[in-house]
């Protein structure tokens, strides 16, 4: 296995005001601690547990977890003393030891970081990545019995955070994985750019054989309420048992505990902040659903593994000048001789309905027409998608989707805006431009599919 | 009633070479005519209606449709002469004298254009504008049972071209209506933008005491399968016999022809490109819903009428330096220092997840916090949504949010953005910048909601 970089991160939301963080901190007393806030004056004693200070209150007041379980806010003053009681017990985590089932498919599980890597401290509130991978497993022992796993700690991210770097790094272990005979790979991923990560490793990882599934949860994994277990459970599932030689997104596919949907990687979208739930198939069903007691439900369209015997290989460059913009009402087209100056080669707009952008407007200067024909001609791709998010567009309905089309825009059929994204960074990093403009609008992985499938539309 | 500016436009698709133009011209012909083909060579004769030339296929050959109905093209060469056989028939369209019944609810019809307002040329393929709004009402003729319909031709334009000032005509005429003592109101529309128009609307019109319904169609109205007839009875029939008194859109709730649905202004959005029912409430149940035989269903929460007896008027100043973007993987923040140096005054970021961009990433030149923090302190508003569409941002929730949130994002509980951007252009048009980031994150008109209804997701 390649060294891997595994960084850990500790977060506490503390709002507390200087003066009151000093008193705090002058009586070596931290968020969680045991303390006693005494009135001077009055000569009362409020006994609790040191909480952190959200955004919503007076800084001032120091907020206490009575005994009773609930929280209370006090003034504090000068005539106050904090006195600390005894310090915060220290998690200790179970670590079971995995029992290694050799006769089991083997599965690589590579560690990213997200929400499923982080758990919440129920005496402060706050939200910690966890250090060792192996305790999420630990959390979900029946995996033992799914498959051999192999955990791969590659990074502790947040998704946000992820760009080419890091999808670079994921490709060049998912490589690593089939070289390691894995029957298949699931990475446990943020949820915020799940799809986007998804539909990159859909491009970069040539001749896959074997199913990479992602995963994360919208709650942290030490809640009861957590979809991690589900996800997790699932992912392993398929990456042991199914014959999808793909990358794909497992997820909660309803808002029950019971079941998780499969969606290809070049057709998830995340579609809610907070639901665990939020991850759709848009434009195309499902591959399959796997429920609880791990009984699966085929659907839709998925590669097969075949016999082939080609390793698996990564393409990893990536164009970084590539941008995403959306065009609505009254907005300036001059965006695009910004990203024209600034040595960009491609342009995803997020277009409105069938993939208009303003056109025939009264104020000439708000037309997008003529700056994305400038964009082309000076060698430049303009990729059009919807901003409607569902639904294919077509160049040739209206008169202004003509325009903005011979000006050079290219109908990126029923492509994600996003997957749009990361293609032209993938195929602009390794072909020529003239070579991307002809693979954009053709299918490569299952990003565009000539009829959307039926019952496809939420 | 004031005086409206109404043009009309003619769309035709074609994309013959030069020299098939001419030739075609020379002959006096034009798309839609009859003509016959004559080859001097062989002396073979073609004989069809000339069909405009799509962009597929040889510019060179000429298309006829024959009198089976199939199409054919023939290369166009010297040898090949075109006689003119008979000019098209010019369609001419039923204008029915509507039988006004004064007794019932006036409702005033403002056009604005749209595909509810085309028609497809069967013989040729292109798309019209209706000149006159009349055509389209004498398509419906049971609306003269329900209203008394006055028509207010506006403009007829295609919605991807609208802007700030279509926007302020349409608030004026509005209140003109209700000069005239509507009792609502009906605006036909193009849907690709029908939302932000419909937001727009929704704060301008301060006193807004009737129901104000957007409606258009997906397909053009002169073909069988057009939702646009049912759209328009049913938002004659809101404006007629509701006691709604806000701006709302009305269209089609699902597939079938039975049923539309009626849904807040600031709650809409277009989530699909071409189907009839592509309109959905987001984080809201629709107001309700009115099906073909004219009942109605009430489901989620509106204003309603009172007896006020305020005048409505139209605050209709609008900041025009308002962007709306979006924040990715390997995103350069660098853009905001772009819209700063354009003299910005605010920015709506399309985050991930609960509202992050980029900020605790590896190449700290992709981190987003620093460049949010700029603008803020040179006095813009960072307005922060979701590109998940569904569902509430959260500045408290993870630590990357803490930190885009100190850098001065302000965070928009469950506004979409497109709400979020229109919302900003009305504020810095009518208030101060603090006044503004008061008001961003106050509910105006049902734009934030502090509890998501049920069942209120897909």
């Amino acid at each position: 296995m390649p060294a891997h970089n595994l960084k850990s991160m500790c977060v506490i939301i503390s709002m507390y005001s200087k003066q009151v963080e000093e008193s705090i901190s002058n009586a070596n007393a931290s968020v969680g601690d045991e303390i006693e806030l005494f009135d001077r004056k009055t000569g009362k004693k409020v006994h609790g547990t040191l909480m952190p200070k959200t955004e919503v209150g007076d800084p001032n007041s120091i907020v206490l977890k009575l005994s009773t379980g609930y929280n209370v806010g006090i003034k504090y003053t000068d005539q106050k003393e904090i006195h600390l009681i005894s310090k915060k017990k220290e998690h200790t985590f179970v670590k079971p030891e995995l029992k290694k089932k050799r006769s089991l498919p083997k599965v690589v599980m590579i560690y990213t970081g997200g929400t499923i890597g982080s758990k919440v401290d129920y005496v402060t509130g706050g939200v910690y990545m966890l250090t060792k991978p192996e305790e999420l497993l630990g959390a979900v022992p029946e995996l033992a019995d799914i498959a051999d796993i192999e955990v791969m700690p590659l990074m502790s991210i947040a998704s946000e955070d992820m760009g080419h770097e890091e999808w670079k790094k994921i490709a060049s272990a998912v490589v690593d994985a089939t070289k390691m005979n894995a029957h298949g790979v699931v990475i446990t991923h943020g949820t915020d750019t799940m799809h986007y990560t998804a539909a990159a490793l859909s491009f970069m990882l040539h001749d896959l054989n074997i199913p990479v599934v992602i995963t994360g949860s919208q709650r942290s994994t030490d809640r009861g309420s957590s979809d991690g277990f589900l996800n997790l459970a699932s992912a392993v599932r398929v990456a042991a048992q199914s014959d999808i030689a793909e990358v794909c997104i497992c997820m909660h596919a309803d808002s029950s505990d019971l079941k998780c949907s499969v969606i290809r990687g070049v057709k998830a979208r995340k579609m809610h902040t907070s639901r665990r739930d939020a991850f759709k198939a848009i434009n195309s069903l499902p591959i399959c659903y796997v429920d609880s007691n791990g009984e699966f439900e085929y659907v839709g369209k998925y590669r097969k593994k075949t016999q082939n015997g080609k390793q698996t290989s990564a393409f990893t460059n990536m164009e970084p000048k590539v941008a995403m913009l959306k065009a609505y009402p009254n907005s300036d087209p001059e965006i695009i001789d910004y990203y024209l100056s600034k040595g960009y080669k491609a342009i995803v707009i997020e277009g409105t309905g069938l993939g208009h952008a303003p056109t025939s407007t009264a104020d000439e200067s708000h037309s997008w027409s003529k700056k994305v024909k400038k964009f082309c001609e000076a060698g430049g791709i303009v990729a059009m998608t919807s901003q409607c998010v569902y639904g294919r567009v077509n160049s040739m309905v209206y008169r202004n989707l003509r325009l903005i089309s011979s000006a050079g825009a290219i109908h990126c059929e029923d492509m994600l805006a996003e997957v749009a994204y990361v293609k032209l960074c993938y195929l602009l990093g390794n072909f020529s431009v003239k070579q991307a403009k002809e693979m954009l609008v053709k299918d490569i992985t299952g990003e565009i599919t000539l009829r959307s499938e039926i019952d496809s539309f939420m």
